[in-house]
């Protein structure tokens, strides 16, 4: 292992192409991927046309926040998260008892690093303490494995982790003994300090960039967003450390975040999910594996866990 | 490998968890990825700040363009973009000549699509013809392997390619024949119709979200943002297809596209880039690979390559 780790130090290094006997990057292994279509692939928008209405699941009013965010002209956004209690039951109930008992009302987007996150706090008081959630709670980084809980494999190779798919809609890992959510686009998931347990839900991100997988079980994951996320990514980028807004000036109120089985129903945003255990939803899969078509020439015979969107459209 | 196939969209359509039989996706290999480094990691600064000024390199004036950007507050922000001749010398060529000839003189950005592209044009008037440059190419997709072009292999798998690294700071890929430059965030490409041969610079995107690496060989990549990347991904997303603006007041104008070596020495804005063959940025891969520090406590072991952020500093 020593001799291997010094030859890629020299890799690194720039020796690869000045030296004969340094081994090029191993290729993957991919044994196991659909072969290549015939043909052109089918546009997703025709794969959605031919899906069918069993193939679609509704969010779960109780398992779903909306945080609605006042536009400069007038308007109000609504970010949709749907929350992971497989993942996070602790910190997906708090989350919910801490937005029943007003602590998010009249908070704010507190920081915007470019590429990275946008954070949103109780920014008018973040010291103030929830009077029935919690501030902090133990982490909940992984979770065991549990072949209970749905997890359709991608069988595309992954940087990190040695198994990757969705877990009913959510991307996610898994090794041997557990399986945590992972740091795509949209993944929600807790503030914290330092100590792994100083999180509890008062603070909350949202991924805005290139999936930051480092952060995959050092982090509590909650959820993700699966509506509105250009509200949150184009906001203007903080410039303090961070990324952090220098003055509360510069914060971007929200009105308050809510759970949806406490929003009149006919306030609400009625959303449905393409199954990721559904058979559109590997039709969808494979044809962005083998994009082939008018505009993209070359196939690449492999997806990434985090280019893959899971479909999400209005209930007629 | 049929069978293999069939088993993989067992497992995509959820069947994995209930049947004995269908394996687990493999996990990549890794031999020679550096071994676990003892103790915390090192900061970025740190590294930053013991790197020697040999292992720094300014950017070509000759190679590198300003799109300079109006802003609200009536400032000017400027995005640098670093070109790459090595992989597309006919387009880096053409953009140049094309910004010598003022073609690019009040253009705009006219597409925002999230978590994809910002695009940009010569908005005024998009069917004129240069008059020096050329409006269309023969694409530059990829260009022949050569040893002689800097390639510094990163060892971590990628999904995608078989080999990965940085040549001269640009994120890359390559195969037994070929190199090309990926999509990761910042990455700077040539807008095109469906004909391969039908770009030519006269519109060009730069990445803005979770790395679109399907688009690798699909297109021709010129070079990358290495400043003012936030000035583009916080834009407003445009809400006509793809993302285009649906009305020509919605969009960003730049004032113009300019090659930096026509650019009077007092109006640049001078950076240079830590080189990607140093052991400084070794040091730094290393670092954000096993990343362990007061607040990482699980360290991944692997890097993706658009993960990695090369470090852009002015020249004091």
């Amino acid at each position: 292992m020593r001799s291997h780790a010094a030859i890629a130090l020299l890799c690194l290094l720039g020796a690869c192409e000045r030296t004969a006997e340094a081994p090029a990057a191993p290729a993957p292994v991919a044994s196991n991927i659909p072969a290549q279509p015939e043909g052109l692939s089918p546009s997703i928008p025709d794969i959605l046309a031919a899906s069918q209405p069993e193939e679609w699941r509704p969010l779960n009013p109780e398992n779903t926040l909306y945080m609605d965010l006042p536009q400069k002209d007038g308007t109000v956004g609504r970010v949709v998260i749907e929350l992971a209690p497989d993942f996070a039951p602790n910190h997906v109930a708090n989350v919910k008892a801490l937005a029943r008992e007003g602590y998010f009302a009249n908070g704010a987007i507190t920081r915007v690093q470019d590429n990275y996150v946008v954070q949103w706090a109780q920014a008018a008081d973040p010291e103030r303490l929830p009077k029935v959630g919690q501030k902090t709670l133990k982490a909940e980084f992984t979770r065991p494995r549990d072949t209970t809980i749905g997890f359709d494999v991608l069988p595309d190779p992954d940087t990190y982790a040695p198994e990757v798919g969705f877990s009913n809609g959510f991307p996610a890992a898994r090794d041997d003994t557990s399986m945590w959510l992972t740091h795509c686009y949209g993944t929600v998931g807790v503030g914290r300090d330092n100590d792994p347990d100083s999180g509890g839900g008062t603070e909350l991100y949202a991924i805005i960039g290139q999936s930051p997988r480092g952060l995959d079980r050092n982090i509590t994951v909650l959820g993700r967003v699966v509506q509105g996320m250009e509200l949150l990514s184009s906001l203007p980028r903080g410039t303090g450390d961070l990324g952090f807004y220098t003055s509360p000036d510069q914060y971007h109120r929200y009105t308050t975040i809510r759970v949806v089985a406490d929003v009149p129903v006919a306030e609400r945003t009625n959303l449905e999910i393409l199954r990721t255990d559904s058979e559109s939803f590997a039709k969808l899969v494979n044809s962005r594996r083998w994009r082939k078509d008018a505009f993209y020439h070359v196939p690449q015979g492999r997806i990434g866990l985090c280019n893959i969107n899971v479909p999400t459209r209005p209930i007629q």
